[in-house]
């Protein structure tokens, strides 16, 4: 688990009391689990409601907590909750990144994906809160928690891409790709997941193939990447199909207009 | 001009003494005048430094006049201040997406570019403050007035691209192609514009005719909106050149990898 920013409470001198056997139910938790208790209560709230609409108190209540409890480990309260919850989720999605399995590049990047809308569809509301910005919780702090997540994003396309070290348009090709990504996940959960999940993985897979396509007229590093790629592409994959497709499309102008 | 939403200030009732001239030979401004030149003057200073670096004293120094003053016009301080500025830059950017003359759909979008990016490059600081998000300043009011200028690109693209109605994917289409131009401009001001601007812009054109190759393989309206811009595409224009290169580099997978 990675390094968290907030420093660790120290054992509570009255953790027995305040831990022991509620009506509840809920059992003696150490220090530690109950952080992460907290921490992951407060993910589920963040995640299904926008932050405006999450106060500490309903934190307290979905973990079986008191209010005082949930200040004395995190005396900053929900802001810092806030963004506990979101590192944690962070971490959560930065490991799905990695993809288990060899396949294609593209297959990888498909696999990427899928993961990735999955981690959208689960934490939906705060996701959108989060990346739409102007939301109460957001800071700089927070934003460099999200700043972090893509770097690790642009490290592993590069990676599943079998690229060691990107120059200047390698790398602002796959930033872009990672903005239309985050784009059309935005734009998924605005219009109620109208597309299915699969056909806007698909597509946006096409699309990095096709931005690929249009970066490698301007850049060598892009070009060898792409034809890397094609080459690691089986006969009936994404990467072949489209190419092929393109070039049904694109030979030459039709003479009627839209 | 568009409506502003703070209510302007009335009359100051001591304004004759507080507008006198000064030894800094500032003229006899009215309500109005006073108002927009503090904004300019405003909007000069976050252009050029990060908000945080932008105190109300600045402002009022910079504009030759009193804190009170400023206070008078702006009961909010630096915050509503900072509003009225991206209000007014919002304004002038919107604007600035309306191409004066004609031209083929791709020579429409590259002016719209280099419009885009001359705007971009005399706000640096304060575009780049506000895009990659977690800003003091940032509110909800501040990411309306930015989804604002979104809406307005995405019509005024879909415009040149002659479409009236666009259906779910032609829009997420062009909104995709947004972001990736807001992601590459973000980057040509984290890296110090290494990448001349020209090559930039027409990279962006190229990468909007390729992602809508790919996106006309998934949607029909996308693609009678391509085969559309084809069609009124001159024979030696950008999309012409990348159909052309695209069709020479795609035909085939190399065996030699990146």
């Amino acid at each position: 688990m990675a390094a968290r920013s907030a420093t660790p409470p120290a054992a509570p001198a009255d953790a027995p009391t305040e831990e022991r056997p509620r009506r509840t139910g809920y059992r003696r938790l150490s220090v530690e689990q109950r952080r992460e208790q907290l921490i992951a209560v407060a993910l589920e709230l963040f995640s299904s409601r926008p932050p405006e609409e999450v106060g500490l108190d309903d934190v307290a209540q979905a973990a079986g907590a008191s209010r005082p409890l949930v200040y004395r480990y995190f005396a900053g309260g929900k802001q810092q909750l806030y963004e506990a919850a979101l590192r944690s989720a962070a971490e959560e999605l930065s490991r799905r990144f990695t993809v288990a399995g060899g396949g294609s590049p593209t297959e990888q990047l498909s696999a990427v994906l899928d993961a990735y809308f999955d981690f959208v569809a689960e934490h939906a509301a705060g996701y959108g809160a989060l990346l739409r910005g102007g939301s109460v919780v957001e800071t700089a702090r927070t934003s460099a928690i999200v700043d972090e997540v893509r770097r690790v994003a642009l490290r592993r396309t590069l990676r599943h891409l079998g690229v060691r070290t990107a120059g200047p348009r390698l790398t602002l090709l796959v930033r872009s790709w990672i903005s239309v990504v985050e784009a059309s996940a935005l734009s998924w959960l605005d219009e109620g997941r109208q597309i299915p999940k699969e056909s806007l993985r698909d597509w946006l897979v096409d699309e990095f193939v096709a931005m690929s396509a249009a970066a490698a007229v301007h850049d060598r590093q892009a070009a060898r990447m792409l034809a890397g790629v094609l080459a690691l592409e089986r006969p009936d994959g994404p990467a072949a199909a489209l190419v092929a497709r393109l070039r049904a499309l694109l030979p030459e102008a039709p003479a009627n207009g839209v």
